[in-house]
């Protein structure tokens, strides 16, 4: 992507065409009382939030998740969004009710938060090893019918199947494939033993597989991204025939994101997209280009953070309120909106500094900018709530249910 | 620093010499139960808590404390701590118990959470701007007085004083000077006209000023840390020198960190360091070194992450559990205690990535590391309770009581 057009498109208004076929119901309604003062925010502009303030625009979130809807209705891939990204059970929420399979969780502390928050169907990502862990992700198990956990290791499979029994359900699992060398079991014959060792084991029921390519997300240029993808993907394809073929459960064939999610389509028997980042969007996602250029376009961005100019004495330079704490280390740099030529540097734990050559206006201390975030995730980690707004005003307050739920 | 020498050192234990002529009274008895099942984890071995779990070694932490105090003890220069480290209200109790004159924090919503948790002496470092600020901090001062906030701004100090009016108090503040070019009053006449008129306004009270140098705590090699932060100060120095001739208030003079603790006390009429980093050190410090070597052992690594092994199945490859959820993208990298030659890469949001040529052990999924963190400040912000250990048992778990609080 050049940097001009980038600019380009950031000097605009960032958003994307509005998606028809299904619109999500309004947001009412939604309400949390323990952090903030809900009277006293409800129908604030966002430009007089105090800062550092996570801002939502619902119309732009209900946008996005008609947009998926929409771009899925017509395939047989679903989409299984991954809340790792929001940690939020409101969310959760609109995405079930717009038709999503499920929810991935990537942590056990995050699916016992939202099932804790009202949402059923959860896929945990990621394996429990220890204990306590498999024991716990038992009793969620026997709360919630529909929470299935992935399995990426034979002597994980027994154990879970011994928990299992003495908790006394059947738990559904899937096995994780691996795509690349950082998790899942390699998409070889390891593979398939697992899946059969799974099968058999007396107290777990092979539900089918993951298989998600986080490196292929981010690859920049639609075709390249494309191709690439479907080639990495060959191993988790081959193993989901070869467990098809031995009669292996595989009503779930789950992987791919928000960079592929018109891409994972063209796989052979995959059943859904376990997309993330699409509801919010970031800076990073921006950059990777879709079929039609050089900014990713499909989903607008819903997700900001409000944040004070703190200090305009030094030429050229301007300090905020909102660091590494607000918005983390992540690149490309966080996007100050309505001023393309700001550099933004967050690489201070309290403060962002900005330095640039030309400004739209004159800043003052007290100003208040708004920011496009570096990668969705990690900043939504930092925060205890989303402000959402709707026409700039605050409409509600949403905790981010699964903050902090590392384990 | 090398890195054979900086391995070295890090495959031997790492500490300090530990200082004899105070000993903080032992931590017992401090406990939370809101996050944690205090029952089952008090007594438990750091090598069986869940993973990812932030872990503090309270012998280390308070040699840490004891070091400082004592290094100090024989100057004329006291210590008031930055709790935008450790946002612990514990942790600043010891840090008060053991002589410090006051506590710093960065944002107001971590002085209303420690002074909400007992801790009084509390010195804010940044200016409060918007009127909703500003009017909490006056009602923080009504119920505090012992707060103090800085201003660097004389717009701002005109608000403060309405505000104080407004609320009945006179407010303490002192006036914040530039070291560089982010935060602060530039030191000339500017520096002298905001303290003249803080001077004046009927509802505030002088108190002196700050002069913060985050640039200089990390310069490596003491000597070059000595000479160039010395140097930088000498703006600084000269608005002190103008405040105290004016017959301004200049009882406070605070600046300086953990990397200038030794250094500050040649400043004249200096009279705190807000040291922040000394109580948990972490791998960025070590990197500074100190008057004897390379590696800065002034302090003790008090503070770790637990993480687990995810994953073994690719050769030379570990992938574990704590990534930058659990440890931020700070550089250096996390350092695997006791595995000099692990390379560990934090950078995917849920899952660590360790290269290596060799190990000391053959590692098996589920299996511990222990990590020491790139950077506390924000390592810490991202969780909600310390394990505290001693001999690496659980002997009690601490709130992060102010975790997220960046407004």
């Amino acid at each position: 992507m050049t940097k001009s057009s980038r600019r380009d498109f950031l000097a605009s208004a960032a958003g994307t065409g509005a998606a028809s076929f299904w619109i999500p119901k309004k947001v009412h309604g939604y309400s949390m009382a323990h952090v903030v003062d809900l009277k006293a925010t409800r129908g604030m502009s966002k430009w007089d939030l105090d800062t550092p303030a996570l801002v939502l625009d619902l119309d732009k979130l209900e946008q996005n998740i008609a947009k998926m809807r929409a771009s899925l209705a017509s395939t047989k891939v679903g989409f299984r969004p991954h809340a790792k990204t929001h940690k939020s059970a409101d969310i959760a929420k609109l995405q079930l009710a717009a038709g999503a399979v499920g929810i991935c969780t990537a942590k056990l502390t995050e699916a016992e938060a939202l099932f804790d928050n009202g949402v059923q169907k959860i896929c945990m990502t990621t394996a429990n090893l220890s204990k306590s862990k498999i024991q716990r992700a038992m009793s969620l198990r026997k709360k919630n019918r529909d929470f299935i956990q992935a399995v990426d290791f034979a002597q994980n499979a027994q154990d879970l199947s011994d928990a299992a029994k003495a908790a006394g359900v059947t738990a559904d699992v899937v096995i994780d494939v691996a795509v690349g060398t950082r998790s899942g079991v390699p998409a070889d014959d390891r593979a398939i033993e697992l899946a059969q060792m799974v099968d058999k084991l007396p107290n777990l029921k092979l539900r089918g597989m993951l298989a998600y390519d986080g490196g292929a997300q981010h690859i920049k240029g639609y075709k390249a991204r494309h191709d690439q993808s479907l080639t990495r993907y060959e191993g988790a394809v081959k193993t989901f025939d070869r467990m098809k073929a031995s009669g292996l459960n595989t009503e779930i064939f789950s992987g791919g994101g928000t960079g592929t999610y018109n891409i994972m389509t063209e796989v052979p028997g995959f059943t859904d997209v376990q997309v993330g980042s699409y509801v919010f969007m970031d800076a990073q996602y921006l950059e990777i280009g879709n079929e039609k250029g050089e900014i990713f376009t499909d989903f607008a961005p819903s997700l900001t953070v409000m944040t004070t100019v703190l200090n305009t004495y030094f030429p050229k330079r301007i300090t905020t309120d909102a660091g590494a704490k607000a918005l983390t280390l992540n690149k490309p740099d966080p996007i100050v909106i309505g001023e393309p030529g700001f550099r933004y540097n967050a690489g201070s734990d309290e403060f962002g500094s900005i330095q640039y050559d030309n400004a739209n206006k004159t800043y003052k201390v007290g100003d208040k900018l708004e920011l496009i975030i570096p990668h969705c995730d990690p900043v939504v980690n930092e925060y205890d709530v989303y402000y959402c707004v709707r026409n700039d005003r605050v409409e509600a307050v949403w905790p981010v249910t699964a903050r902090g739920k590392s384990q």
